[in-house]
């Protein structure tokens, strides 16, 4: 039960689509991700993902229309809602979902991250 | 499904100790907070409780040590824990818990604050 410095953390690693576990909160799961590039369209059939922008932009892209979020901006993408992340430049972001949600969602594929790796 | 700016959303409020939803992540809840001075010892018997610092400094203390947090970090306070939160100066702060909670928890009082109100 210690403070944890996001800035200090985000210096531990620099592989993008690939989230780092800092903090657990009950069975939620506190990550810092890096993201550059496009993601791939997908959806979580269980649950809501917070994402929060640390720095730079993140669009996100939905089905009817696109986001673009700045630092000091959050969203929360519903459920079931589909979504594409994509980054012009590299990214610093904040995301919050349960322990053991797949990052690519119902679409799997090559940028499936590994679970439960902490930094 | 909008982004929130958390910049702007700490501009619509000024009391202390009072929180302010701003989103929803399943049936958590992401509040803000302005804080100054002390608050009460309290546990949550039911929840871990995250805070992140986003300006100024907040200080946790708890039966055996305390901790300072400084400006972009965070702590998971585990659930049943007794803390007292304090900050010398006004510290605004982001809280994630789940939906219901009671702001002090078991000891009740004059700065329990008003659930789901939300800027």
């Amino acid at each position: 039960m210690d403070p944890v410095n996001l800035i200090d953390k985000l210096t531990l690693f620099d592989d993008h689509w690939s989230p780092r576990v800092i903090a657990e909160l009950n069975d939620y799961q506190v990550k810092l991700a890096k993201l550059k590039g496009d993601f791939v369209w997908h959806r979580h059939e269980d649950t809501d993902e917070l994402f929060f922008v640390m720095k730079g932009e993140l669009e996100i892209e939905f089905r009817d229309r696109s986001v673009v979020l700045g630092e000091g901006e959050l969203i929360v993408v519903a459920k079931n809602v589909d979504h594409r992340p994509h980054a012009r430049e590299e990214c610093h972001v904040l995301l919050i979902e349960p322990r053991g949600v797949r990052n690519t969602g119902d679409a799997g594929g090559e940028l499936t991250a590994q679970n439960d790796v902490w930094v």
